[in-house]
Formats: structure tokens, sequence, C-alpha cells
């Protein structure tokens, strides 16, 4: 399914270099002012161009093709759109006899008989997540005063993150990263104990991000070595504040008011210039294989806008299905 | 939402202390043997009781309300109910005054405007996952040759479990863990990029049940520190086996015909012997609350027969998805 | 799929001679007063027993299962389960070979792969409808003022109802009936123009109980012999009145406040005691048919408080979404 | 919702003046062979154009944005987009202050809160069917030998759609209709009894078409009428073939092998150049009403391409789902 959400839901779709890639969004409230020039710093932070990520420039100028009239949503299902300009649809078909190793080469090939959009990705690429940060753009508007922040914390095993971009363009190979995720002015309430935890609905937009292989939420994999009298947060105050926060702002699937804390891990990208060997599905011999083409160094490098939005779309979603059940 | 899942898709129902708890399954396939024998493996491994585990003792009798005739399913909505027996109904009222640390006595008390059925946890019990463990057993003979394999590698943060249990036991404070799941004779192609992935849906699952704070798949957050060409799994034969198995058998939320493999971390259990602070909703003043009854110390030890059903659950679901898609 | 809705959400279990059936209800807000007696007169008007009804006595006794607590909803699933009684598991094996002509025999056998519980109709029964009609005294809570009326309007082609019953019983043979139903109090804006319009939404449901053969909204099929002048309805203050309602209270999907109207039509139950041909699937012969039992010779008589409980649920749901928009 | 199926799952978007409207397919199998020229037929069925239809010209050229690659469906979200051309966006303003009879302003304005884009209908319009259309192109392949065949069986109440057609002309007023539609080669088994019944799912997107007010399968309403031997189907072969048809094809809500057939009803348009009283909003004072601008006389001639298009998007969506259950 290329949906997802109860009431605020999104539906992505496009490939690297078809004609255009979008997001339409159903159950958008009305009344909502909405301009292209809204999508501009979200869409400016996740871009390509900065040390570290691919020289592929788009200049990602979204269109609102659906349910926004003079200036305000409509309550209509809202699309915004992105021509794809920047496509060379040469480089990529060579890929679908020889898959690339880390790649959806292989599984696409697989799944969808050979009949995959096998250019720059196609459906699989990062360039699918700009429905994903426009999305997001607007969910940040429903959610109003709940404030995201998410950040790279760590990139190639360091803290020093230029220093370890530094390594990578110097070695001229991928690293990965940790982004951490802290959402402030939460509500109490949001999430279901079976089966739409908030961490549950999180994870499975996070893990909708290409190169993700983990989340933890408040204390995390540290807990594995805790005591429960040393991990319980202490309630300190009539609104739930906690002296500590190892919940990570749950409990029990729900929103308690604290901090809602998470981190995720960002694997290095799979398109490394390294030479690797693969299997050559036609002649059935192993083979050397180099990639060449725009590639990001450091991928983890954009995703913390894209964690934000997804934050924002579950979080509007929630929202929206707690004010159904009053 | 209760409910979850495309095709096969599972709601469960029921609170600790009420007259029992079940799961309704939807679109299962009909002519699947099925008596209630058959649960007895999986629901006797969740079971409390082993050393650690909470002394409270249900027979846990799977009844198979609806959907089972002549010992084979039907088709129609699928039903297995347990009797809750043992139940204590005084216990628990003073927590929606004086809420637990680290429980969801406060998050449930304001979600649901004071009505929740607070008594032994309510909805939000580890009870409601005999649901989980119920479905999982029919999901099992679904997936027929996919072998599921969930075991807990790590208690008290270290590898030697008896001893971690020994020491909390000793202390009378809960420990966590970690629980690590592998799936072999997995097919290609199960999961979709968006918003299905293979990782999107299993943690979904997996964050519903409590006390999991952190999921990663294959290298996990140890990818961080990794490079591209270190991280990239080698393909070698045409099955798309791989040398190495950092992707955890996963490409592009798709799997790759590898072992899937994820490790998730379960928090000590937030009930715990030890006195602990917390805030009196009434009095508005910090009280000292000391929580008697009967508890898990090391509640992880009885998670991994529920990883393995919500795994079997995600991948009947798909499996019958890629089915619909020939 | 059992489930219906997309916030207030149903599920239906259970077969006609199983051990029980019900309902869950998904996302039902805390807080609303409910107690058994509170099913008592709707599942009265549809119990069998009055004249030209079947003779099947159960005693129908709604058990809150889950989601109740000290007299009210507490937000978690709701299960509402009703014990059959008065089973008898012998009649109807006969009918997997000899299916009956009018029933979901042949069809369910082909279906279900020879699997189904062919008991009283199994999960085909109209017994299933204690469910609709348990979720919809729950669903009228939520509507409050909106008003449901649905009354059997015309019975065996003629508007005495009672002449028309007594010729049935004196023939021995079934006869069908118009149920329409109006509905007071509407709240302007429930629906959508694409796909959850308010007919969509009420057919749907309308459509699930057995025996309803069509619907028409407000002017109905008499719409194709008029003009757009005759047929537009003059708006006659701010509101939105309207004077006259050939719409049926609905305009692009959406209600505009006047009366729901809709009709529907109930065919002939097709279990008569007239014998019938049908064919031999063992034998591949034709053969004459007598069906014995206990049956309704005017099931529409049972109907309109079925159609009042669908509606509420549709209405509920509407509510609640367009709640979750403001 | 703007989306509708459980895994050939439509969404559609877009305004009658917008920049483009269209429709998101989800999960269309991989492997069709579709080029824009396969939409051709049925996009001309479907447009204005004829004696009795609208003068609006739009060339509905279709795009294929995304999930079609070198001739081929590729298993990603297919998008299907078509430009807005002939717009005047001047016309429509004032029907937010004087809502036209029979038509969404009203409600729109009320439900939107006044954001709505009131041009040419916005998002209520008929244009919108474009996308059923497209999506239904798709169905109808997937359902390969299924023959789905809708036509007008009268309009302006009698036969002779000519003649009633030349009145509607003369007299410059709407007309209604009645379009039946008849399935051969279907397979038994599609539908299931609660709520997916074959009955509910096509009334549901049958009345997302704009003027839909009626349905009925097989005998319809003429069942009230009739008696249980004279409406039961007697099964004359091992196929389910019956010798006559009033259950239209469907029994219990699963298909039974046979024609279906359903019939529904088309009123007139609301678009009428005949005078009309309504409220003006702003004076509340009731005022007199006169639409001029490019309108259908008689809607329903272009209905039974939709009509086909909706049942075939039911069918895929249920083929694909019996699929899943093997």
């Amino acid at each position: 399914m290329n949906s997802f959400g109860q009431i605020f839901r999104i539906s992505v779709f496009g490939e690297s270099h078809g004609a255009m890639i979008g997001v339409v969004i159903d159950a958008c409230p009305p009344g909502i002012a909405l301009e292209p020039v809204d999508f501009q710093d979200d869409l400016d932070r996740r871009k390509p161009g900065a040390r570290g990520t691919s020289p592929r420039t788009e200049d990602d100028i979204p269109e609102l093709v659906s349910g926004v009239f003079n200036g305000y949503t409509t309550g209509a299902p809202l699309t915004v759109a992105f021509r794809n300009k920047n496509t060379r649809s040469g480089d990529y078909s060579v890929f679908t006899k020889i898959p690339r190793p880390g790649h959806a080469d292989f599984v696409a090939a697989e799944k969808y008989l050979g009949y995959t959009d096998y250019r720059g990705g196609g459906h699989f690429s990062g360039r699918i997540t700009l429905g994903l940060v426009a999305a997001g753009v607007i969910a940040k508007k429903i959610i109003k005063d709940i404030n995201i922040k998410a950040e790279l914390v760590e990139a190639g095993g360091e803290k020093d993150i230029e220093k370890a971009i530094s390594r990578a363009i110097k070695n001229n190979d991928s690293i990965g990263g940790i982004v951490e995720c802290r959402v402030d002015n939460m509500p109490v309430g949001l999430g279901e104990p079976f089966f739409n935890s908030l961490e549950s609905v999180i994870s499975h937009l996070v893990f909708s991000i290409p190169a993700i292989k983990g989340i933890e939420f408040g204390s995390g994999f540290a807990a594995a070595g805790m005591t429960g009298s040393e991990h319980n947060d202490a309630i300190i105050d009539k609104d739930g504040k906690t002296a500590t926060n190892f919940a990570g702002g749950i409990n029990g699937g729900i929103s308690n008011g604290n901090d809602l804390v998470f981190r995720l891990v960002v694997k290095p990208t799979s398109s490394t210039a390294q030479k690797q060997e693969t299997m050559n599905m036609d002649s059935g011999r192993l083979e050397e294989l180099e990639i060449k083409g725009r590639h990001d160094l450091c991928i983890a490098l954009r995703v913390p806008v894209i964690v934000e939005s997804v934050t924002a779309v579950a979080l509007a979603d929630m929202l929206m299905m707690s004010k159904a059940l009053r």
C-alpha cells in the first residue's frame, strides 16, 4: 500500500526519473493557509547539494495541483506534485542484470516480475521522500504549537560530523549516521495501546524512509541493562511531568505530555564509488562492479527534515483521531 | 484502532480482569486444520510461572468461538477467546489517583477521561498479548515453511540470563533484555517501498507489545559507524543469497530471500517492588508508593513467543498480498 | 472484510449455530452510559416470534464482554456477545450437496472450498444481524438527537401488512416488502463527494443485511421520469431547509440538513415450505426439495430495526469524522 | 475518504477548473500492457458533445504520470492525470451566496467552512469521474474475460431515448434516466457476507457517481410483490446456472456465476436553464435564479461508461482478494 494514516492519510506516487512525483493528502482540514513558498525551508533542508550529498540538482518547485484555492486548503484531496527535470535515463538498465549490492535492484526485479522502472531507483528512490516532506509541511500547520526538531547527532561513528564527512570524501566511501528527534509541547493522550501505539505509527513511517535500520524511543537499547526502579520516571506534577524521561514521552503507547524523544540509525548509502563484487544474473558469474553517477556520501545529512515530516504526519493524524473521540 | 493488517487482519479485545480477552481474525483462508491443542506450545511459552515471571496462573484455554468447523477454518471471521479466571478486582483503583511511574495509569485516565478499566492494567495489560499469540499460531500455519525463531539473548545487561534473573530476584527489582528474531526460508518479494516496508509492518506490530523500546534490523545501530563498502552485502548466487547479511534480509523494504534478522529491546517492567515516588493527583503532593501484587521481574522472558507471533501475522498478511498481485 | 467504518468501526463474528455471535466496536468514545438493559428494545424488535416470523426462540441476552466498566464505555474495544442456545446442528448438512435455491449454500461451498459451517446458514445467517443491532444501540447514543425511524410500509405487494401476512401464512409461502427509513434532526455536512457519500456508506451497510435487493434515496427511481425543474428542491431558509425533498436530504453526497429519506426492498426469504427443484451436486441430477425447519414467512418484519441500526452506525462514524476535521 | 478498495485501491483528486484531475491506483499488478491509446474508447463514451450533453470540450488526454514504464504497469502506484484546459473561472462565485437548488453549493460551503473551490463544481464536478473511467480501463484489463456492459435503457420516463432527448432540448429542461448494467462470464465466489457483499461494494462505488438516486439488483423493487417460491432461482447445472435470475447473480453477497445484473436511476441534472427560486444567504431573502453556462440536458447519457468503470474496479479488487485467499 502506498497510503498511510487513519484520517489524515497520505499517498505517494512517482519515480525518480518519471514525469513527476508527488503526494495526495486525504482529509486535510479546510481553511489552512497554504502557498508554495511555505514549502521552501523544509524542501531546502532535504535538497542535495551540500558537502557530502549528491550533486543532482532539481529546483523542487511544489505545484499545488488540487485541494488549495485562493491560498487556503479546501478540504478536498490535496495534491502536491514536483516535476523531475534533471533526469538521466540511460544510466541504469544494466542493474537489472547486475544488481548492485545493498540496493533494491534484485528484489524489485523479482517482486515486480521484471517490469520495474529501474531509472534512478524508480519508485524506490529517495526522491520519493519529497512527497513526505511536502505532507509534513502541511501536517506541521495542523499540529500548530507542537515543535518537532530532528538533527544528525552522529556520522561515520563520531560526533564531529564535519570531520566524518571530510573523511568520507577523502575515502570516497559512504558513511552512516544517527538522527535524534525531539518533540516538545506534546499533548497527553495521542496513540493507542493496540495497534496504533505512538511508537508503532512513528516507526511505521520512519521505516518508509530509505536507509533506516533501527529506531529507539527514550532509553532505547540502553533499557536492556537497567532495572525497573532506575527506568521508571517519577511523576512530579499534576500535568504528568516526569523527573527523568527514559520513557521518551510515551507510556502504554500513549503520549504522556513529556518530550517525545527517539533516535534512528541511517545506514551508509549503498551507492558507493568503491569497487564491489556481485552476481551477473545473465551469466551466473560473479563480477566486479563500479558504480558511477551522482551519489550521496552521507545521506544521513538529508534525513532529519524527512524524519520531522513523517513525525508531523503521524501526530496530525493522531490529533485528528483524538478530536473525533471527544 | 485495535485492528491491524491489509488482508489477514487481526482485532484484539478484552481487559486483564474482564470476562474474557481474545482476537478476531478477518480473511483467514478456509481449510486450515485447527484445534485448541495447536495453541498449547506457544501459549505455554508465553505463560507466567517460570522463575522471574508473575505467579498469576491462568489456564489459558483457547475457545474457538467462530470461524472453525469440524476441525478446519471456514473462511468466516475467526474468533479465539480466553476466559479470565484468576482476577482480583480490588487491587487497582488507587492507581487512578496515584499513578504508578512507568505505567499507563496517568495517560489512560487522561485519554479516556477517567472511564478506563483500571483493573490489572485493563486493556493495557500484557494479558492482551494472548490474542496476539493465538493469531500467531494461525499465521504460522499460513506461512508454512517459513521458520521464525525468537529468543532472549541478553537480560539485565548480560548474556548469562540465569544469572541475571537470580540477581533480579535477589534485588527484587525488575530487569530488561534483548530479544533476537531470525526468520529463515524467507521468500523474495514481501514488503513494499512505501509505506508497508517489511521493517514498517514488523515494527508497527512489535511496538504494540508492551515494554518494547527499540528495534533494529540487520546491522542496526552498528550501521552508523560503517562505510558503504563494508555494509553492502555482496550477492553470491542467482537466488540473491549474500555473503554477509547486514541488510537483515531486507532491501528497499522488501525481503531479499536471506534470513530476516532483527533485535528488540524490552525495558524492565514498571512493576517493581521497590519504593518509588509519584504524584498524588488528588492532594497534588508527592508520595512514596510501594506496589504489591503479582509481577514479572523479567518480562523479557515471555516476549520471544509474542515476537514470533506478530512476525508470523505480518508475514502471513504480506504473503497473501503477494498472491493477490499474481 | 468483516469490518466497516473509518473511525467508529464495527467487526461482526459468529455463526448461527456456533457458541456465540457478536460484534467488536473500535473507537467507541469513552464515557457513554451503557448497560445490558439498553439493548432490550431494539433486540426485541429484531426478535422472531411475531406472526409471520420464525419460531426459533433465543433469549438474546447481550454480554458486555469488553470496553465497558462500571456502567460506562471505557474507550477500549467494545465487544457485545450473544450465546446461541436454541441450536439444531443436524438439520443442514444435506444442503452442501443439494443447495437450496435462493440460498448461499452453493456459493458458500464454492467460495470456501467446502469448509463452510453450514449449520443454520452459518456466518450467512440473519442471526449475525444481532451484532448490527447491538452496534446500533451504541451508535444511537453517539448521534444523540438525530432520530432514525424505519418502518415496513409495504408487504407482499400491498400496504395492508396484516392482510399480506395472513395470506402468506395461508399460502405457506414467504413474501417480500418495502422498508422506509426517515432520519430527522440531521446536521448539515455529513458525507463526502468521493467515495464516502452518505448514500455510499448507507447502501454499503444496508446491502450487508441479508435479503435486501435495492435501495433508493429521496425521489429514487421516480427521478427517472422527472425534469430538473421539478426535481430541484427550492432552498427556503438560511439553514438550507427545502420546500420539497426529492434529494432525500443529500446533495453531492453530503447531508443538507433536511430529513434523510430512503427506501429499500426486502426479497421474500428463500426459505419457503413450497417444494422446489434444484441440482443434486453429487448425482448431477435435478431433484425436488422440500425445506423443513423454522423459517420467516415475512423476514421484512424484522428488518426495520436493523436498518435503523446500520444507519446509526454510518452516522456515528461520519459525525466523528466531522469532528476530526474541525 | 477519497480512496476506495481493499487491495486494488483508487484515490481521485482534482477540481473541475483546477490544473488537473486524476487518479492514483495502488496495488496495480505489474506487467499489464498499458498505453494512452487504451483509454480512448471509454473516455470518448464519457465525453460531452453528443446531443443532450454539455458543449464543454476537453481533449481528455491521459498522462501516465507514474507506475507505467516501457508500455507496461510496473507495480508501483499508477497515476493517470488529465489537464483541465477549457476552464472559465469567473462563472461561479455567485453560487457561494445564492446556492443553486439541487446542487452541492450549500452543503459544500457549510461542510468546508467557506473554503471550497466553487469553480465549476470544484471537487464535486462530474469531471472527477474521468479518474473513475481511467481506473476502469485498467481494472477491465485485470478482470480479463469478465464482460461488463452498461446502457441507458430509459430516459425522461420512456424507452425511446432519442425522443426523450428531443423533448428535453425543446423544453430546455433536464431529464433523468435508468441505466442497466449486465456482467457476464462472472466467476463464482466474489464478495463477502459481511460487510463487503458484492451489492455493498458496487453500490458504494455507484453512489459516488454524481446524480445517482437508487440501485437495484436482479428482481430489485419488484421483489416486494413476489413470493419465495416465485423468487427463488432453480439451480439447473453443477456450475450453479439458474433457470431464472431474480437474484441478479448474487446469493448471500457472493457472485453465483450467473450474470450480474443491476439497474440504477440517474436524476435529471440540477443544472437546468429554467428559472428557479432559492435563498440569498446574504440578504436572507428568496430570489429568482437563472443558471447560465454549459450544461447537460441528459447527464444519464454519459453515465453507462462510468458505471462499467466502477463495476470493473469493484470486480478487480474482489478478484485480487479472492486470489489472496487461495
